[in-house]
């Protein structure tokens, strides 16, 4: 084992190097940053949906938008407290999956890995839609432009990571601190000014709301609450990627689970913060929000209407225009951190949609071949995919959030509910088998949380069905359902090929004998290193053949074989119609029926080039022979490369590649087994 | 030799039943309508664009298309006797590429090449355009949907040529002789009733034409010249396909050059007796005929204009409505035997390019992998190729026959140009040897018959370049230039390879020893199966490798490997990551690198689905593993395939599409050489 014995040392080597690197374990000052930007940059629009759905009935519901912003701040508070009980039962990282699939069943996790699915894709939607709009509150000549916007910025994410360019923590970090730095001074310096009485109103305070078709006039009770109910299930887009955390327990510095416990209770408190800051400065100084694609029912205070090119920004955007007024920087500032805490949110979806496809393929419900997480390949189509998903939904809804959001909070919901179910049923678990007084007391008050957290989950997620089913959430359950049935089906095809592959002691059985045969098509180098490894491996019998169609080249080869005296008989299969493969499958059929134990070893040059369009020139019918050849039992194909200059280019560019990822994908280590 | 005599028997008697049946010479009443169908289905839209140019100038201009057709039809003489001589001194059937490439050099011969394609795809856009056209004569509703009438009919020969059924020689003959009766009967009848005094006026014949603007009033000689010059060359798109008789030689009974020398001459005459006929029934009935785009030009005799809906049939249309007034069969039989004809003759586009595809391939100016005549794959690309490229110029030019004329007869009479010139070349180097005084003045005569030819077509070429140039002929320009230069590059890429490639005798050194790895991702039948077959080459080392990322994955492995006692040693790769092909590569370079004369066997099992979804599911990663290994020097990698049952699917699929060809693709048949 000299071979095993070089390689060891070099690779363990290389692997103590790579290795230690990939698992540098973060401090929560670093981890908040990393995993609270999805959470906190829903400030960026969740209030905008409550003040578009309120406005329907004009201006007069605004009054409810603290309290359905109260309302949301509950329901994020016991979805926090649920989870950092599943950061302590759970700190695999395996999330709300893992949480579903060991408590609830098989049908419950592929049923959450559907949800999560829908949720990555929107995700990045929302995100970057969002993200396109603060481009145009901040950039007035990309207003009217923001699909195009929304559109190249997830090509621009899609291309960064498919170059595998991974943020590091700080480079994450710093953002998300601005982001955060933005919003706390902003709503401190704006409440300042309101205790002052100093508060300038927004721009927009001026404008009339004309109410929405059906909400003219005295509405109904029952119409109100159906609005408050759609507000507040809008305003629920707050609550997504708090689940983030419970997915990144084992990236925490030790005591990992109480770090991730404390970190997740510090998103709870910054993201209630926000939003209840956003929403009260909104009221204080009279913003005026409608639905962006419906600006005709903003008017002047007479009733004329505004302009045509009227542009409404955000409400975050006027409500630091106004604070900032003497301040532009801090405008810009405001509007600039907001957009690129949007773009870091949905980067998130890049790097956790290939690692959800890896635990997928690990369980079967996923093509195998995402299944090795640290691939490149493997992640570039997961993150293709999640792209090409992305802009459907981006260009089909225009880039229009408010669209975007019906179908959002589905999933994210469905999720929850199976999720704290998985943990009521864990805490139940648990406590038939434990004796313990104070043990039991504990996982009871645990139990009573997740039981807090899913009767509200549980409550807002009918609200949301009953609200936004028409509106687009019924896309998101049918995508669902579609997903759900399509991992089902991998399973089960999975689950059949393996019951028929189980080996059996028959299986042992070696092959009575070898026979070899080299494809010749000229003689040149390729074709002399396939005869002599053909050689070395020793068969039983060995021959060259050749597809003889035009009787001068044959007779040239056949000259020139016997010439050079190769010491490997020739064979000649006619084809007068220049046709390859089949002659070959034929020939290598007839050899296997009349040795049916032995088997048939084809060995094929082939040429290594390296730029595409080479390849499109050479070895086409050696796919297509080893295609068929494939599916001839008792046959093994072997490649003999044969690498000519130009596929020199191709190595390079694969180092290349690795060179940027500090080689931590080339880690390798050998060990001995006897 | 033993399985090869079986196999030798067997193949050999397949191969006498079904290569005879691939070589059945064809009389000349069956060789005639196959390779005229072509050139005669012109007499459809040639006489029409004459009319069409002519009208430019209002109708006076129409007394000159008499003079107009008997110029073409000169023309056509002058090509049929040029080709005569062709079909004589090259009966192998290689066309005019064959011609120019011996006597005129390479570079001459990829002009052909080049020219040749442009006209394939050409052919298929004008002849399909124009059916569309005789379909909206018959079926009224089709009107103005000619461009999907044709993109349909083009989708359609697409498939069945796909599909592999190729005509047959009498169901290809029927229809033609069935065209010729319909236009034969036409002439003659439309003649008899002119000579009796009784042939009606066309519909259109009360209608008056507009002059084009430029064209009002008395206009100059020059732009009369000009005119005419358009017209005639407009009007030479009859000769289009004369030359598919020199390509077709070999498939004539013996004496087969002379029987392609009268069919071609039988063909002149009829295509000439076909033009005059319709051109001079066309004058007498009155048919106004203008740019089917350009209708406002056609009035009412006082100048009102024509309902928004009428609809201008073309000229045999026009001309079928009239001689057979009292007989409406007669003119539905002329209409549709024409359509039925120009499918006919874009099917001949469709056999004949994947075999100048195979030519060129053999000569490298082509991919390689087209050089399989009788291969199904190889065919399909070229037929695919060439229905996406006539799919473009019909929906480019929205099926408008005369605005496609323009790219049309540019390559047609490149291609003869440089025929007739290399046939002048060929017989001046027969006569620098020949003594034979009757020989030479046979020769003579040829090369003074191919003279006149090759100076009227030279002159039609400029006619050509002069009128049509900016009319359209430099996107044909521009493409033949673009196919040349490709031709051109492939080649060189070729020969670059070709030279690196010869091999020396160093080249036969056995590899020293082989150092077999087998791939192991889990213990099943495929994987036992390539275990045996590995240990069935006898490699001086034998290992089994599996890459480790999940310690109780690898731990279970690694129990059941040690309980099987296969004899063979595994290996693990640590790969924390879940990376597959990178550990295997690097695993491989160091064995390589630590014995450079040595040769590393990889063998990798593989499952065989039948489906293509179920491909997506397996081999993915062994796949991209061969790729790269590929690169790796010192490698060969064996595939030991598992047939799983679904494999049977793939298999009877491809067994069906070979029943349909009648076994002939898998004719093969074996020698023995020592």
């Amino acid at each position: 084992m000299g071979v095993g014995d070089v390689s060891k040392r070099i690779l363990l080597g290389r692997k103590l190097r790579s290795a230690q690197l990939g698992e540098t374990l973060l401090p929560k000052r670093i981890a908040f940053p990393i995993f609270a930007s999805d959470a906190l940059s829903s400030v960026a629009y969740a209030p905008d949906e409550i003040f578009i759905i309120l406005s329907l009935a004009g201006i007069s519901a605004y009054a409810f938008s603290w309290w359905v912003a109260i309302a949301v701040a509950i329901v994020m508070l016991a979805v926090v407290g649920s989870y950092r009980q599943t950061v302590h039962a759970y700190p695999s990282g395996g999330g709300d999956y893992e949480v579903a699939t060991v408590n609830l069943g098989r049908n419950a996790g592929v049923t959450v890995a559907a949800a999560l699915i829908v949720d990555y894709v929107l995700v990045v939607a929302v995100s970057l839609s969002s993200a396109a709009q603060y481009a145009a509150s901040a950039i007035s000549p990309l207003a009217e432009h923001e699909a195009t916007v929304a559109v190249v910025l997830t090509a621009f994410l899609t291309v960064m990571n498919l170059r595998g360019v991974r943020e590091s923590g700080t480079s994450f970090a710093a953002p998300a601190y601005l982001f955060m730095l933005g919003i706390a001074g902003m709503c401190l310096w704006g409440l300042f000014r309101d205790l002052t009485g100093s508060l300038p109103q927004a721009a927009s305070s001026d404008l009339r709301i004309v109410e929405a078709e059906g909400y003219e006039g005295t509405i109904t009770t029952i119409a109100l609450v159906f609005l408050v109910a759609r507000a507040f299930s809008s305003g629920c887009a707050a609550l997504t990627g708090v689940e983030a955390i419970s997915n990144g327990v084992p990236a925490f510095q030790r005591p990992k689970s109480r770090n991730a416990a404390s970190t997740l209770a510090l998103l709870g408190l910054v993201a209630i913060t926000f939003m209840l800051g956003v929403v009260t400065l909104a009221r204080e100084m009279g913003v005026k929000y409608v639905d962006p694609h419906e600006l005709e029912r903003l008017t002047y205070a007479d009733g004329s209407p505004l302009p045509a090119d009227y542009d409404q920004p955000t409400l975050i955007a006027q409500i630091a225009r106004g604070v900032f007024d003497h301040f532009p920087p801090g405008f810009y500032f405001v509007v600039i951190v907001t957009g690129v805490i949007l773009v870091l949110a949905s980067n998130t979806a890049f790097n956790g949609f290939p690692v959800l496809g890896s635990i997928l393929a690990r369980d079967g419900f996923a093509p195998r071949a995402l299944g090795s997480r640290g691939d490149r390949l493997a992640y570039s189509n997961g993150i293709v995919f999640l792209a090409v998903m992305a802009i459907v939904l981006i260009v089909a809804f225009d880039a229009q959030v408010t669209r975007l959001i019906q179908l959002y909070i589905v999933g994210v919901f469905v999720s929850f509910n199976l999720s704290q179910l998985g943990m009521m049923r864990h805490w139940s678990r648990l406590l038939s088998s434990e004796q313990d007084p104070s043990e039991r007391r504990r996982m009871q008050r645990s139990r009573l949380i997740n039981a807090v957290g899913l009767s509200l989950t549980a409550a807002v997620l009918v609200v949301v069905l009953l609200t936004k089913f028409l509106a687009g959430a019924w896309i998101t359950i049918l995508a669902m359902g579609t997903f759900f049935m399509l991992m089902k089906a991998i399973r089960r095809h999975y689950d059949n090929v393996a019951e028929e592959l189980v080996a059996d002691e028959g299986d042992r059985a070696m092959p009575t004998r070898v026979h070899a045969i080299v494809l010749v098509s000229k003689i040149h180098k390729p074709t002399l290193r396939a005869v002599a490894f053909a050689k070395a491996s020793r068969p039983n019998v060995l021959e060259a053949i050749y597809v003889a169609s035009d009787p001068a080249e044959t007779n040239a080869l056949v000259d020139e074989w016997d010439r050079r005296n190769l010491g490997v008989p020739l064979k000649l299969l006619h084809s007068p119609y220049r046709e390859l493969v089949n002659p070959i499958v034929a020939y290598a059929t007839e050899i296997r029926r009349a040795n049916p134990r032995g088997v048939v070893a084809v060995y094929i040059p082939e040429y290594v080039v390296g730029r595409w369009w080479e390849q499109l020139l050479h070895n086409q019918t050696a796919l297509r022979l080893k295609g068929r050849l494939l599916f001839t039992p008792g046959v093994m194909v072997t490649s003999v490369p044969y690498q000519l200059r130009s596929s020199q280019v191709a190595v390079e560019r694969e180092e290349r590649s690795h060179r940027v990822k500090a080689g931590d994908l080339r880690s390798g280590n050998v060990d001995d087994r006897r």
